[in-house]
């Protein structure tokens, strides 16, 4: 099946393209009243990432209303620890849950090796679901939560301000971490290439919590773990989204990977000072879309001009707030897809 | 009185001292078991912040316990908005909670003006009660949060990981939001000034949320709010701590304060090349504190050593986390007491 809109792929190849592509972090969810239809028949967040019908459902969403340029498979990045050994639950309004944590060598016999079509073959049933659905409109993107991110979940066991516990390890116990975060790489390689297997056209491994890192611990502990998973996963452009670490973009520019995401914190021409080579995604602050559409547009021509031509995945710094009104996300996106005309 | 250790204000003053002044950020409180046993006599935390002797008490523990060069009077940055007329509440485990918030030009008329010797005696008694106790040993320094943290808590009710609330008034409604944070402004140019004449030495303004904005909404809305304050506080040297705010270092360094806080996310290096003429203080991580003390030693060495002689107030980068070992804080404290014999 040929891909209709394949600027995605093309601008991670490297490709001077006629306008930067445009896709919005959490756009398949929260802000869609559609969505909220379709989540509100459910018992909960698990039944939609389980459920391939429905995680289709609401990954092509997007595609139809607000006119992204490709797809993000509807998902959560704990599901790799579940099928690890680790169950989550999701309270509502409060955050992820694991009843059971990484705390001592002893815990880590919980755990066991993925084999992603029998542990997650509900994410594998709804790429394929999903790749056929979408008949090649779009590209779709996979993702996965970076190896630090997912051991912040683990050894804490739900949402942290300072990640302090899980930091406390690294610390005191560098050699269980690090145990720890080789068996979370071996499982994101094996489920990333599963999922390429399945069908998805790009992945983004993000690294939301690497901002809790020093540089000397996110050298250690983090990046050569994103190195090996850039470096096992074959068959679709890698894009590593370590937010809050922009101190770290001259050591994430050593990854092989083909992008690297700029959160909304880092002006810009920081980024390209510290990357030169890499394809950079990001990076409008997404509270811009709490203004005017004037403002709105006026904000993602300063993005535009902030990039330049070239090397560049047109997104927000970090996932679109759930109270922004949709028809904002169009103007952002409009007035991206309209810079090709110029 | 003759001020008997008076390294932290010729620091300050820009005066090359025989060895960097130290102090810990959140040094009173928590880590300290001697801390813990006042506490665990009093119906709640606002009991200590409002109760002068026990606000000394805790104050100066550290000063005998840990052998800081400085103490920093205990309190907490929501006095000034509830000074202001928005009481608050600290719910155990939870924190901060305003039952009510700031949302609308309406809401504006719960607040007025700020009288020091009125609405917060029970500080500037602190302050008075402390220096008499200290009895010179070591400066004692006040501090206030900066306006956009306050506006913070004022506008979301309590904690938030985004603060996008918050940010959604400066978007919406910015003539609002700008009216606010210069009521907030002129209360903290008051209570600071009442501080320093009671008799705090020195003070600190913490822009904890500082990094929830980006360069274009920190330029309008926080920074020239910091630089009022600096301008109109007097009589005491200024510490601003825009705590995630390092790529606005090269703005803050317009500041006319005689020192910048650094967050332990930020290299020593960007810092001091973002803000070269100002004393700069920081900023080990303070998860560090959870190493062996070797481990200790040798990073705070590393700390001195990218600071360099000169120009230094040495800190953490951010608060002491509550289950460190104040071992560990010797430790690092005492790392630095030495190198003068170097």
């Amino acid at each position: 099946m040929i891909l209709q809109n394949d600027l995605l792929l093309r601008a991670l190849n490297g490709e001077m393209t006629e306008r930067p592509p445009v896709w919005v972090m959490r756009q398949a969810g929260r802000i869609l009243p559609e969505y909220r239809a379709v989540r509100s028949r459910l018992s909960g967040f698990k039944e939609l990432v389980e459920t391939p019908e429905l995680a289709c459902e609401v990954t092509i969403q997007p595609v139809d209303l607000l006119g992204v340029d490709a797809a993000i498979l509807f998902s959560d990045i704990l599901v790799v620890p579940e099928a690890m050994g680790l169950p989550y639950e999701l309270i509502e309004k409060v955050g992820p849950r694991f009843p059971e944590t990484i705390r001592s060598a002893a815990d880590l016999t919980r755990l066991h090796a993925v084999e992603p079509e029998e542990h997650l073959k509900y994410v594998m049933d709804a790429v394929r679901l999903t790749r056929s659905e979408l008949g090649g409109r779009v590209p779709l993107i996979g993702f996965a939560g970076a190896p630090w991110t997912i051991f912040c979940y683990m050894v804490e066991g739900g949402g942290s301000k300072e990640w302090s516990r899980a930091r406390r390890m690294l610390r005191e116990a560098p050699e269980l971490a690090e145990d720890l975060l080789d068996r979370i790489t071996d499982a994101t390689i094996v489920y990333l290439n599963a999922k390429i297997e399945a069908g998805v056209q790009a992945v983004q491994l993000f690294d939301s919590w690497a901002g809790a890192l020093d540089r000397t611990l996110f050298e250690r502990y983090s990046l050569p773990r994103l190195r090996r998973i850039c470096e096992s996963v074959k068959g679709a452009p890698m894009i590593v989204f370590a937010k809050g670490a922009g101190w770290q973009m001259d050591r994430l520019a050593t990854l092989p990977c083909e992008a690297l995401g700029v959160d909304w914190h880092m002006p810009v021409a920081e980024a390209r000072q510290r990357a030169p080579q890499h394809v950079l995604q990001g990076n409008l602050d997404p509270s811009v879309l709490y203004g005017t559409e004037a403002e709105v547009r006026a904000a993602t021509q300063q993005m535009l001009t902030d990039f330049g031509r070239g090397r560049h995945v047109a997104n927000l710094g970090h996932g679109v707030y759930p109270d922004i009104h949709p028809d904002r996300v169009r103007a952002f996106i409009d007035e991206i897809q309209r810079s090709g005309d110029r």
